[in-house]
């Protein structure tokens, strides 16, 4: 082998190189981040519960997270002190059935008319957990972004005027969220 | 440094490039693919309805979509025009307690004796959202995949005959849910 | 081109190709492991089942699995042999209220005062599949690591000397349920 040769190798070996950098840094844009998804589906106090300090706890770790409120789970987030504008027959009646905010929320067992959840409630304060209150407002300091699923709020007849006020909460659909869930390291379906 | 050790230091190069490129090949072959695989437990028809949305939302993407139908799921994927051969009393009751076909599911909360389910069925009429049949004959048309639990059809008493006509529809076991789960970037538990 | 620097360019390269060896390191690290994680949160037993399966399934398959039981999960893993000490007013409520083991646990829907559970537990030793307390025993054996909730046990009144003998269960928060959920191919909300 000569030194021309040589050098003829070592610019090949060059572009080898410089392609497999592109291809190290395109693996590494595709790979997801350091955050987790979750759909809130159900609405009870207990799931909504878990999916706050799920949420929460991973904002303390230093991963983002990000909730996407859907179907039973877009009743809570209404504020109990908002009025919707007029609403039809059908959005009167999910209005008035469904809970109006997380200080209404039932447990999803042991509910016994009320007693359970209150309870729970007592004994959740007693035992310094927070309240669904307190978390959620947590969660807007940490900087949990909070999705509401535009579909739900059209079938329910929930308009965003009696919506909470939350730091960037957003309106879309299920393609934002799997867009969210795809660039996520852990997914969850509560 | 003399071309003779140069030329020894580029082929020692060139050996770790190879080898650099090989492990990158293996990671990028470890890597999950573009998608979706989600256990479809529940037989609600809010959740299955979720389910739906999501599974087609994601193809619509671009991502791959399986739903694998277990347990209470199961008996959604039934066709009520087809009839089962010979059932034992046990496979009877199920069949006859459970929904047949997505037609027959109910709402998890507010069903109210049906009412709550029916007037779902007419806001997503009217609200232009697709009733679960035509879902899931989009779901078939945009190549998303459906596996059936085959333990949760031998204790339900479930038989093959029985169920949809769904192109690729595969009966199988949690090993092959793993494995399509293990592979897809997001999971679900519905 | 000469000699001297083709031998400047071979060190360059050089310099390159380590720092790519590095970072394909690194990004190996951050990659997932071959792991499942999941929160189960309910206690019924159709979604206990579905649980171990799963978990089970997983370890059967050489990946590792880690289950979180929080909630309604969490009296499902005491042992109905064991006698807690002194608990409050609270504590007993809970304490008579939940299922105490996996004997106890009940079907989410068709349990029909209870018939409907029984059935299925006739039903499922007919068709040879492991009762519950058969899968945790095999889910020991394969290695599926426990988790269980600490504020869950302490909301709900639960000692740790009332719960099941199992090896290496551990008793901890949800950053650590996320630390391993992080790290995992799947994750899954139950």
């Amino acid at each position: 082998m000569n030194g021309g040769n040589s050098s003829d190798n070592l610019r090949a070996l060059e572009a080898q190189v410089a392609e497999l950098k592109l291809k190290l840094e395109d693996m590494d844009n595709k790979n997801p981040s350091n955050k987790l998804s979750m759909v809130v589906f159900s609405g009870e106090m207990d799931k909504i519960l878990a999916a706050l300090v799920i949420a929460t706890g991973a904002t303390a770790m230093g991963m983002e997270a990000v909730m996407f409120f859907t179907f039973w789970g877009t009743p809570v987030l209404r504020d109990k002190r908002k009025k919707a504008g007029k609403k039809d027959l059908m959005g009167r009646m999910f209005g008035a059935m469904l809970p109006k905010g997380t200080g209404e929320v039932k447990l999803s067992r042991m509910n016994m008319g009320g007693m359970g959840t209150a309870m729970m409630k007592s004994l959740m304060k007693k035992k310094n957990v927070a309240s669904l209150e307190q978390m959620l407002e947590m969660a807007e300091e940490l900087g949990v972004r909070i999705f509401v699923c535009e579909m739900s709020m059209d079938l329910m007849g929930f308009k965003r005027e009696e919506m909470i006020d939350y730091n960037g909460i957003t309106f879309c659909g299920v393609a934002k969220f799997l867009e969210e869930a795809k660039d996520s390291r852990v997914q969850l379906f509560i």
